[in-house]
């Protein structure tokens, strides 16, 4: 029986039931966290956390325990009996249950709190071979760096490339490449490492963060400017990033080979790097 | 106690659950509609189950019996009690309960269906006396034709309006005046009716579109196009439509006063028609 987390219990999750007032369920008017456990520990817990913090400040959210969320993730891998094999937490945190209006409620009502915990066998095809993915014109909002429940033109555009058998949907703006439908996306060109600066355009990923400070310890050199569309010609290595799939070669862009058709480099010593981390932390 | 309508049956508001793997709450993957009930019957009811059907199909949502709407929004009202006064419908319909995935499920799982009534008093104040409202930069997507529940932007939007005593937040894009949180917009410039035309920035609304008829029917020239922020200077008037509120007038934008600071005659001679219609439907 899976067991799941539901403002402040740990219940069976057939018993957890939102309310039809909820301002998730009415408005997307909440935000959302998922952590990656590796038999043993939270990867960089620490920055999911803050940034969890930070969505809430933006959408002016007080969920006064905050501070908790490590300690029942680790009770929800615990009583899920998740210890020792790869899994992940799904944290969502709304403006609570109000009758419907635009405004948010007055006075302000308890934030809704759900988590629950999954074992999960990671994709370690793609992780080796790469992936294909689409390219399209991003149709979101702008405050993209707020990790919130209005994932809607996300699923919608991830939905459109799955359908013809692509991996992800990188997405377009202004003729630059903003990132995926539920990841980051670097580039080599030049030499260089490219990404998305941090805006309001692209979510901060906490796996987009390390791999920055990776490549910087490999003395890797770094960009963080947005890439053209028309410079896709100009890209020697591609790979997306995300929480589950850590670091991903992309083989094709949008119908464009990439380099040579399979994973670059740079790309695979960044992999290397992020792979040996991990393992250290499990001899220590 | 109130009724309610979940997935084809009638239930105390109270005995409705919806699942925290629910498409709607975990990825704002849902539409809505919203209808008004005049002491007898539903204004344009036709005009909201088209757009209802638009909607769904945009999102590839599939819900074989969309052309109920009409009558369990009749039998919410008998059941609530509702006949004899002024009350609204709020319907929405969501991809359905499913593992949580950025894809649509596979295979496709039933929609969640829910709707309820309520009474309320019309605000004769605004009608009457004209609103203040803000502007300020359009964050939302760009499929702002879909009625959809990922509403999170227009929360935000109307409650940064609200906190200063604001009664709309009116959305600027590239310069345009696009409409407002939870309303279209239209504006009396050079004797011409201007509102921004149907695309991808605007919801189509059925009270926008029923002005248009009646003033079009009253003689009032018309321009279907995007009005700059920049030419705030020669509007004479400006209002607000929308389902609950009709035709409000707006006597500041952005702290700019319109016209004479108070609702102008275009304004009023269209709120006339408007009400001879509904009291005409009530007479047969």
């Amino acid at each position: 029986m899976q067991i799941s987390y539901f403002n402040g219990k740990f219940l069976p999750k057939d018993d957890i039931k939102i309310s039809p007032d909820d301002r998730g369920f009415l408005f997307a008017d909440g935000v959302y966290e998922v952590v990656r456990w590796y038999d043993g520990f939270f990867f960089d817990m620490d920055s999911h956390l803050s940034r969890l913090k930070r969505s809430l400040r933006e959408l002016r959210i007080h969920w006064a325990e905050v501070d908790t969320f490590p300690s029942f993730s680790n009770e929800l891998i615990k009583q899920n009996n998740l210890e020792n094999q790869p899994a992940m937490i799904y944290l969502q945190i709304t403006r609570g249950v109000a009758t419907r209006s635009h405004s948010f409620p007055s006075p302000e009502v308890p934030p809704t709190v759900y988590a629950y915990a999954w074992g999960f066998a990671p994709d370690s095809q793609s992780k080796e071979s790469g992936i294909k993915v689409m390219l399209k014109e991003d149709i979101r909002w702008s405050r993209c760096d707020i990790k919130s429940v209005a994932l809607l033109a996300n699923t919608l555009s991830f939905q459109e490339a799955s359908q013809i058998g692509l991996k992800e949907c990188i997405f377009v703006r202004n003729g630059l490449i903003t990132e995926g439908s539920h990841s980051n996306i670097f580039f080599v060109i030049d030499g260089m490492l490219c990404t998305h600066p941090e805006n309001n355009h692209i979510l901060s990923g906490v796996t987009r963060k390390n791999i920055l400070r990776i490549a910087d310890e490999l003395g890797i050199k770094i960009r963080e400017e947005a890439v053209q569309e028309s410079r896709i010609r100009f890209i020697k290595e591609a790979f997306i990033s995300n929480t589950s799939g850590e670091v991903i070669p992309v083989i094709d862009l949008g119908g464009n080979t990439i380099g040579d058709g399979v994973p670059g480099s740079v790309t695979k010593l960044i992999q290397e790097k992020f792979d040996r981390e991990v393992k250290s932390r499990h001899e220590n």
